[in-house]
């Protein structure tokens, strides 16, 4: 999408055989600035320092940076090397293991020689299929904009709240939750964006604000405090959000605070969808009810960093010395509140049912399983 | 309640005749700091800067006010000054007028010569009014903390959340949510609370997180986002919050956020109960849905204050530069969501019903107007 009116993804190749560049999005919202990687170290410093972020962009990145670890050494030693590097960076990120064993197995099958040409051809692909993807999902949701915005006789802009960033800066382009909105402003439909700030990690203030505000997006920064109130006086159509993983029955696990505006949404009627690329379907696991969710550290909740008037970002302590914290990452949201899963391959009910008529192939392999 | 062990009010005389003292909470929970106040002038400051906050708290400085200006000039025009004066600080909060008014009525019938004294008694009575009202909202909610506790075997603490900061800070001592907190912690029920940070201005992180600490009771800081997921899981026992405003129907308005943690109280059958004195029933709105919701600054939202690494407290922006934000302060729960008032006369339902059976003369006088 656009930065300063230029498009962007969040992960390209300069020229062919040259660097990889990025956003480094830990700069966000306060400097935009593209870090070119030159190397396997510096791709596995974007990954491990989280210049890069969002499951499918630290796919992509991870493939990426196997294409520069074989720039270095091309050697069976040298791919063995490249895919342990990349591993160690972030060890719980099922899209990193992902893309290291399509790329790492498909180089261990090709002749030294030739494995840089192959690996950045895979880590293309890997980006065009992400965008393909999201674009998708980005064309069934607008669907649901464009009749909102039908529905209300073409009177006011559709206004879509959203929390976390589920947005183009997490995937290559266009993103999840934010790819229906992109799409619906492309296509003319008027749309104003409600957008949580997310407590603790602030992803919505820093960089869902930024997307949507750069891309030439109306958007309106909001507390996480405030999605009840706004809806609960009419000034919400559709709550739209992202999630980290779909049980098979449709519940949602997503950033910590979905759960609550699920309620909202539900006692005001507001509907509420869920955008996702079928591979993050968990089809093991029947419900949501036992995801164990991660506890992150207390500091995430005590101390926020910004940027203060010396121009400088800084970490301020918000809480009493010595106060302790806690910080679940995450909440579930039952199948019951969500009122649809987007998907790239259409729209279905958030339920056993409703993912088996988009996705047979994977509930008739469960259900023989 | 306790600070570093010693026993304090938010408010009191140092001696008779003497100066005022408060706490200066725009500086907790970084630094505790008493401030004695010597003059009108210093009364108006601490009200208007919000050195003193919390309705009950407001009505309390504006008698001692009144006292501090019958020191300096008990003409009768230095009686119209000094009323003017503290009327003009905060000219929204209800409970400074009702001070004002009912301080300044009395010493108008009063001569000069005695007005100082009658001031000092007043002030002192409206303090201890607020005490004893609090204290019986505490013993009352108490024997809700006290029955959760037996009806568990006794087996573990009784689970409270909380949300903003309707402590004893808000008031002259116990708080109106805290006070039933307070009450059975004294008494040998053990409790632990949550403590929602309430965003945007972080009242809980920075007055409830510290009065509760500093008095010894067990609690924990959250994100705003957490409570829905602490619900789900059974963390949570009892939710109990405050309110700025009751209609003769149970609705409750207060700070933004508590519907949403009404919403998940509910979802989970978390008992939900409000705590508030009597005199905040808005005998004359029939539910909550037009009460005017207080829209402020954008900027409470977009920067945070803390204290920094050098020590000193700092503002920091978090969101982008130019992004609009919007900042409604309250939200209005309605009575459905509602397990109970809890009052200085008792614990009603929260309906219309419930609160004439606690408050007939009140509710008499609404029917007969």
């Amino acid at each position: 999408m656009k930065v300063q009116g230029r498009p962007y993804r969040t992960i390209w190749q300069e020229s062919e055989g040259g660097d990889v560049s990025i956003i480094d999005q830990t700069k966000l919202p306060h400097e935009f600035s593209v870090v070119r990687l030159g190397s396997l170290a510096e791709a596995a410093h974007a990954i491990r320092a989280m210049l890069v972020r969002g499951a499918p962009l630290i796919g992509a990145s991870a493939a990426w940076g196997l294409y520069l670890g074989m720039r270095e050494d091309s050697s069976d030693a040298g791919l063995a090397e490249a895919c342990e590097t990349l591993l160690a960076t972030r060890p719980t990120a099922v899209n990193l293991r992902w893309a290291i064993e399509r790329v790492g197995g498909a180089l261990r099958d090709t002749a030294a020689a030739e494995r840089v040409a192959v690996a950045a051809r895979m880590a293309a692909e890997i980006c065009d299929e992400d965008v393909d993807i999201c674009r998708s999902i980005g064309e069934h949701g607008a669907e649901v904009i464009r009749s909102t915005w039908e529905k209300g006789g073409r009177a006011k802009p559709v206004q879509i709240m959203t929390h976390c960033n589920a947005g183009w800066l997490a995937t290559v382009d266009w993103g999840t939750a934010t790819a229906p909105i992109y799409v619906a402003h492309e296509a003319g439909v008027p749309v104003h964006v409600w957008v949580d700030e997310t407590r603790p990690r602030n992803q919505g203030a820093s960089l869902t604000a930024w997307e949507l505000g750069e891309h030439g997006v109306p958007c309106t920064l909001i507390c996480d405090n405030a999605g009840g109130h706004l809806m609960s006086r009419g000034e919400v159509d559709l709550l739209i959000t992202g999630t980290d993983r779909t049980t098979a029955n449709g519940d949602v696990a997503n950033k910590i605070g979905t759960y609550l505006k699920a309620l909202a949404a539900a006692d005001n009627r507001v509907p509420f969808y869920v955008a996702l690329p079928g591979p993050t379907i968990d089809w093991t696991l029947d419900d949501g009810a036992r995801i164990p969710i991660e506890e992150r550290g207390a500091e995430e909740v005590t101390r926020i960093a910004g940027r203060a008037e010396s121009g400088r970002v800084e970490a301020v302590d918000i809480a009493p010395p010595g106060c302790s914290a806690a910080n679940p990452a995450f909440d579930v949201t039952p199948a019951r509140l969500v009122t649809g899963l987007i998907t790239e391959r259409g729209i279905c009910e958030a339920s056993q049912g409703g993912l088996a008529g988009l996705y047979p192939e994977r509930s008739r392999g469960k259900a023989a399983s």
